[in-house]
């Protein structure tokens, strides 16, 4: 490859700042830790926003808007909140010229503003479920980073819920890890596992986490969305109580559930290949570009002609035709390879001659003659097919990277080759963890939901478990 | 009305504040300025968004995103730039516990941030033109705030553009103001003069900048979004130079514009009344909601099953069965017409056995009998027709509050009553303007471009002009 891009096999971490680069996904920023989203990565935040949107707003979430600043005595009402948190705060301490009376975090998340506000929200049953969602920027200072992966700000949504009892908060806090999955199956057509965190990886003023957790390409798991039950630690740090039918004041139970642009790496890290980006249409906001090839001024109005005449009811943001006459149109078929537009169209005289155009798959890099007429509609369907083909695709890696492992030495022998391990571990025991993580620098990605039931020894310790659970290294 | 909503003719202001509040527009933050966006006010900064983007993506641009915060240094570099801002910036003195080198700004607009990341962008006449815009929250520290129409932090887009040539930059330029005014009146319903601002009232940083002006219901003018040519200015702070066809290399030309949640506020102001917020049905998330309505668990069965069958192939996100069983049909009724909501459909036992519905239209209160059959369409025309009745009403409020005013004396005798005052001013001389707003309290709106070709005395001075300008008070 002559593109300047690392090949996987050589180095995939240099692959993956390479593709992220040559792709235009995003940069570093003078600001440390913090990165610019180009418009090929910020066009892919784009389509998972809409979507996800939609899968919010069709289960009864609105969405709403909360100051970026939160009065730094509002971090400390939940004791394990501010220890997970204030390490990683940034701080204003002066603004309009005069230094703050108390300081202002900006946001690492908005549990302490929000539960501050729902304060005054909810008095009764009848204001409950409260399902609010926020899509916004959060800032929590990384001392290592990398695009996308871990950076110190990042965009984001959050969701934050109430409800009168534990068992609401409880379908709630399942019912959007499971619209994560969703989301990461069919629209990212990336697989993951669902299930559990454990307590040491749990999110700092929960009861407990669930999580997706999706295997990249170099073995490595990343975790990629969470739901919290917050239980009612929130509602008692923040006095938020309602009268409930009963006529009895209770104090309300609470969730909370995010996914941020870390999706991204995770896209790219699932599908893209040693030839750039490859982005499943869904996430497309650029799903087809035209390459229109000339050699004389005849041709071009000849070629560009037949292009736009053949466009000109579709979207305009469906297609584009990339006319530009500074450069070739090899030039251009390289960059919308590397930028992983899905459908790459040529169409030169002998094509426009002969009604017909060339669509090159970039899945498969396959070369499919197409007629004009109903071109539309094929494209549709090839988009389709190749949403299918990658989560398809993405699957059988997945499955050929799972093992099912007995004995500590055997996973100690296969880990480093990367991939999900379903072992049996006491997961209730915080140490059989710290072992694992010290020695293997391996952790526990998630007890799933979907385990079998058998039960057997733990790895480490031979204490007796019921169901395995899923262990890898991670980013 | 008993909804506690202030009548406008008793206390506008005192109106404005009803209606953000008990629409669920938006309240007041514990954070000092900033405000909380709640779901009735998001949902149309969303429709917002959504036309918006469109909008700008149909004419070239992409989007991304930059980082939150800014190096104070940056800020510095445009020297009349950091005048304008630098007593409003919030900064972000610590960080991850530890006392940071250089303070970060809260960006209180981009263009330095994003000047520094254009000199690594650009480098050829190929790179150009480059056409971003960005979706972000910005902070300006405010003395007095009011919700929506300055607040500490808002929400806005900001596009900044790089040209290879004055005449491009300043063709980007008058673009984007008139795209402002299309999404101002076909979407917003809001009629808008579209001009340029005086010296005295252009961007911090900009050659020239042009603007929207609307004019609310009490007679006051709100600057609804502002199109700035910054010439050379940020390319030489920031050193972004091209080389062009000549071979030569050359500094590029800048624009930027943008518009933010203020609209919102405009949006409250042009169209609601004594009754709650009335919204333009384009910028509606929720543009119909069933109020059924029944008196025993039977008719319960009855209404709420005819009117799931009937919508059951709608798209969710066009309507709502307000179905909650602890409150009363009136209640409800009040709550949406509160809410601004364009059309509430009441459906009661007789409705269903007459396959009919009452469709109850915010803008004029009318109650219109429709069958069944067809109805889906019936309420897209329906909708459509409410956008044009409230752009209709509103352009001829500002033509009935719009005077043509010749002489100084006049002026002061008739703008405490508020309007669009067409005068002759010498708006070139920075004095005049300012006498104007220390005797009147009002500015030059605009400069507007279809000013008819007249010339007359300079109200204040005497001295001949060319063509009227727009005078007023304002938000």
């Amino acid at each position: 490859m002559a593109k300047g891009i690392t090949k996987r096999s050589d180095d995939y971490s240099q692959w993956y700042i390479d593709i992220v680069r040559k792709a235009e996904m995003a940069e570093h920023s003078p600001v440390k830790g913090c990165m610019i989203i180009k418009p090929t990565g910020y066009g892919v935040w784009q389509k998972m926003q809409q979507h996800l949107d939609r899968l919010f707003q069709e289960t009864g979430h609105e969405n709403a808007y909360f100051p970026l600043f939160v009065p730094e005595s509002f971090l400390k009402k939940e004791a394990e909140h501010v220890e997970g948190f204030a390490p990683e705060c940034a701080v204003v301490t002066h603004a309009g010229g005069k230094l703050l009376e108390e300081p202002l975090v900006v946001r690492p998340t908005s549990e302490t503003i929000i539960w501050s506000a729902y304060k005054d929200w909810i008095s009764s049953y009848r204001d409950l479920p409260l399902l609010i969602n926020q899509w916004a920027n959060v800032c929590r200072w990384e001392m290592r980073t990398r695009l996308f992966l871990r950076t110190t700000e990042f965009l984001w949504q959050e969701g934050h819920t109430a409800h009168a009892t534990h068992e609401e908060a409880e379908e709630e806090t399942y019912r959007m890890v499971h619209i994560y999955q969703k989301f990461a199956e069919e629209y990212m057509a990336m697989p993951v596992h669902v299930g559990r965190k454990t307590d040491r990886e749990k999110f700092a003023g929960a009861l407990h986490t669930y999580c997706i957790e999706a295997l990249m390409q170099d073995g490595k798991a990343l975790q990629a969305g969470t739901s919290h039950h917050l239980g009612q630690n929130f509602a008692k740090a923040f006095e938020v109580m309602f009268q409930d039918k009963d006529k009895e004041r209770k104090y309300v139970y609470g969730t909370s559930w995010g996914v941020s642009t870390r999706l991204i790496g995770a896209m790219i890290m699932t599908h893209s290949d040693d030839n750039g980006l490859v982005i499943p249409p869904k996430l497309a906001s650029l799903p087809v570009v035209f390459v229109p090839i000339w050699r004389s001024d005849e041709e071009e109005a000849q070629v560009l002609g037949a292009a736009r005449e053949l466009t000109k009811d579709w979207d305009p943001l469906f297609y584009k035709i990339d006319d530009r006459d500074h450069y070739k149109p090899g030039f251009k078929f390289n960059q919308w390879e590397l930028k992983g537009i899905p459908i790459r169209i040529e169409i030169g005289p002998r094509d426009v001659a002969n009604h017909q155009i060339v669509a090159v798959r970039r899945d498969t890099g396959e070369k499919i003659t197409l007629p004009m007429e109903g071109l539309r509609e094929k494209l549709e369907a090839m988009l389709e097919d190749i949403q299918q083909n990658l989560l398809a695709q993405a699957r059988k890696r997945v499955e050929e990277n799972s093992y099912v492992v007995d004995s500590y030495e055997d996973y100690k022998a296969r880990y480093e080759d990367g991939g999900f391990f379903h072992v049996f571990l006491d997961h209730e025991n915080p140490a059989v963890e710290e072992q694992l993580q010290n020695e293997t620098r391996s952790t526990i990605r998630c007890i799933p939901f979907n385990a079998q039931e058998e039960e057997g020894p733990c790895m480490l310790t031979g204490k007796p478990c019921k169901g395995r659970v899923i262990i890898a290294q991670s980013y």
